[in-house]
Formats: structure tokens, sequence, C-alpha cells
């Protein structure tokens, strides 16, 4: 499948080789370029793209353009920027959204940005913003290294929430969390995309609990 | 030992049973005792006493002194004003607080209270407001059953998070906790108070969980 990443940064790094080796072709979506390209040494984009060459780079519009499904990495507080530039290219489209509303301004750990958190998130914000896009919320509750293989801890036996307005995408992405190595019985559909609000909220105590073990390889299991 | 527990409610009335099974002497505190003992029916003060004579009813203040460890088990919305009238007998004490700062005000789920929530908490507003007090947050983070029993599922390894600014005060509650089941391996201690507005902030994920579970008997184990 055609699958466009939104954010340049290390989870959209991760993504794009794990996506790649499943066979996906992936175009990783950027604000500018040639900006992206001058950054030199191993963090680089350029030194990424010569160990990976099948992934494609272009601007966020374009990006989006290319992916039948189109997946958002940004950090929280450019998101909802980056949806904008892409927003022309969405309409239609399945759109994961992964991004975290952090707010760094209040000192460590971070909290959350309080226009996107308690009654509102990320996941609603972007769906107000684009009535005709499906957002399917899911995968941000963790450290990025177990989104894309959930089978490094506990036997991939651990909990990943997914929510959304639309069924039939919200299957289309459980599709994909099932090449990642999700198993149905690890996902927990959460319903229409407000409960993103609930999602969001886990990352203050995901944040209190590395800090505890001073390790992200950790999820959370629901034991019933 | 002698405890008490600030609040009549579900949560007051088992936590009251359960400690007495296990030896203790308990007095619950009330707003106003006659009132308490008006109500009739099998949810009435009255009825609950005469299968537990031997749980002792008081005003918040008089609770507080019996009490060497004191819990609140209020509801968040009414814990300030307990806390207040609580506080005259709460100096040098251990208090566990339990609460949950959840707002009703937007339908539901709740929401949590925007003043005590993200940069703050209820936790850290107890401890503000009566800073000769040795306040210790734990056990808000499931349903009461489990609370006090946490056995009845998983065999009991599931998390219990608790923090506190005050070590020998922890260690005390970590005795009361082993006594209810808790085993040493489920306890993470997240290290001050402020850590309770990430406890609290899990309200927001239960809450949906048990919403698409329809049911409480359920709790959040952490795999690494």
């Amino acid at each position: 499948m055609k699958i466009a990443i939104l954010g340049t940064g290390g989870v959209g790094k991760a993504f794009a080789t794990r996506l790649t080796d499943l066979g996906h072709e992936v175009c990783v979506g950027t604000r500018d370029v040639s900006k992206t390209l001058e950054k030199d040494g191993e963090a680089g984009f350029k030194h990424f793209q010569s160990l990976n060459p099948k992934v494609k780079l272009a601007t966020f519009s374009d990006a989006a353009a290319f992916g039948e499904i189109v997946i958002n990495v940004s950090k929280g507080a450019n998101t909802m920027d980056v949806i904008k530039a892409a927003s022309s290219n969405l309409k239609g489209k399945v759109l994961v959204d992964i991004s975290n509303p952090l707010d760094f301004s209040n000192g460590m750990p971070p909290s959350l940005i309080p226009e996107y958190s308690n009654t509102n998130s990320l996941g609603e914000e972007i769906q107000k913003y684009l009535p005709d896009t499906k957002v399917v919320k899911t995968l941000n509750t963790m450290w990025n290294g177990l989104m894309i293989n959930p089978a490094l801890i506990g036997n991939g036996d651990h909990v990943n929430y997914i929510c959304g307005n639309d069924t039939e995408a919200k299957k289309k992405v459980i599709s994909l969390l099932n090449e990642f190595g999700w198993k149905k019985e690890s996902l927990l559909d959460l319903g229409d995309i407000n409960a993103a609000r609930a999602t969001e909220a886990v990352l203050p105590i995901w944040l209190r609990v590395y800090g505890a073990k001073q390790s992200g390889a950790f999820n959370f299991k629901i034991v019933s």
C-alpha cells in the first residue's frame, strides 16, 4: 500500500523503515524538503535515505496526496500546523493520528496542552478541522519501538487503544496494526474519536512510569 | 490500629468492613452524624452499622482525631470541604487520599475538574492546605473492590501507584496495602505527591475502558 508519514523525526523514520520492510511504498512528508535534506550527520534525513533508498521525501501536501493511508507522527505542539499544510490532499483519506499534545512549558515531565486536553484532544481537533477525513487515533500510548513491534515485550500481550468515527477506516488501520504484530485481543476499540481525550491523557502516567523505570520499553495490559 | 475513614458512601463502607475484618478499629467520619443516621433502607448507614456494629460514626473532625491513619474516600468535588472540616485534627497524621477530581458537569463519562488537574491535583491541593500532614496518594486508579482485595482478579498481579513526600508515611501505608493483599512487586512508588496529577489522570482512560468492558473488575498491569 502507499503510505504517507507526516513528520521526519525519530518516530517517522522508525515507521518508514518498518513499513518499507513490510513491503509498503512510503513517502515521508516535511515542511521544506531542501531544508530537511540539509542536515548532515547520522540524525539527518539524507543519511537515513542513504540507508533506506526506497523511502520518498516530499512536502506535507505532496506526501498526503501520495498516501492511501496517512500517518501523523508530528510533535503535538506542531500537529495542527502540519495538518493544515497537508489538508488539501487529506479529503476522504484515512488519517492515523499518533500524536500527543505535550506541553513542555511547565518543566519536566511535560503536562498536556490545556486547549487540547480534558474536554478536547488533538484527535478531536484534527477531526473537527478535517470533517471529510477519517481520523483514527491509535498507538499514542506507548514508546515508538513498541508501536511498530509489540512483540518486543511480553509476547505482545499489552493494550493498544483505537478510536475513530468511521468503522471501515478503523478496520483498515487494524489490518495495518496486525502487520506490525498487534494481535486482535490486544486491540481495544473505545468508540468515537472523542475517546482520544482519554488515550492522550495516558501520557501523564506513562511519563511518570517511564521516570520510575528509566526505560520506555514497557506498556500497560488490562487484567480482568 | 485506629483508622479513620472520611466519607460514608459505598467506598467508605467497603473500607470500614474490610479494615474491621483485618482487626482494626474503624471510625467513619461524616458531616452531620444525625443526618447520616436518618437515612433508612439498605443503603443507609444505620443499616450498615447494624451489620457492622464495631464501626464507629463521628464528625469528620472527631474521626480525624480518632485515627492514627486517616483515609479520605470522599467524592473529589467535596474533598477540599471535607479536608477543611477535619483539618484541626490532621496535624502530623498520615492521610491516605484515594479521591479523584471528577467533573460531571460536561456529561458522561466525567472529565477532570480543571483547577485540580494537568498541572495540579487533589493530592497536591490537600498537601498544600495541610503542610503538617503526610499525604499519601494511592489506590485511586481502580474500582474500590480491587483496592481492598486485589486478588479478586489476575492473582493480584496488577499495578497500584503510590506517591507522597514522606518516606516513613509511605512505608506505613504500604504495610496497610500489604494487609489488603497488595504484593510488593505490584506497588510502584512514583515519588513526591506531585505524581498525583498523573495517577488522577488515569481516570479518563479508566472510565473509557470501563465503558468498553461494562465492568469495573479490571486493572492495569505494567508489562516490560
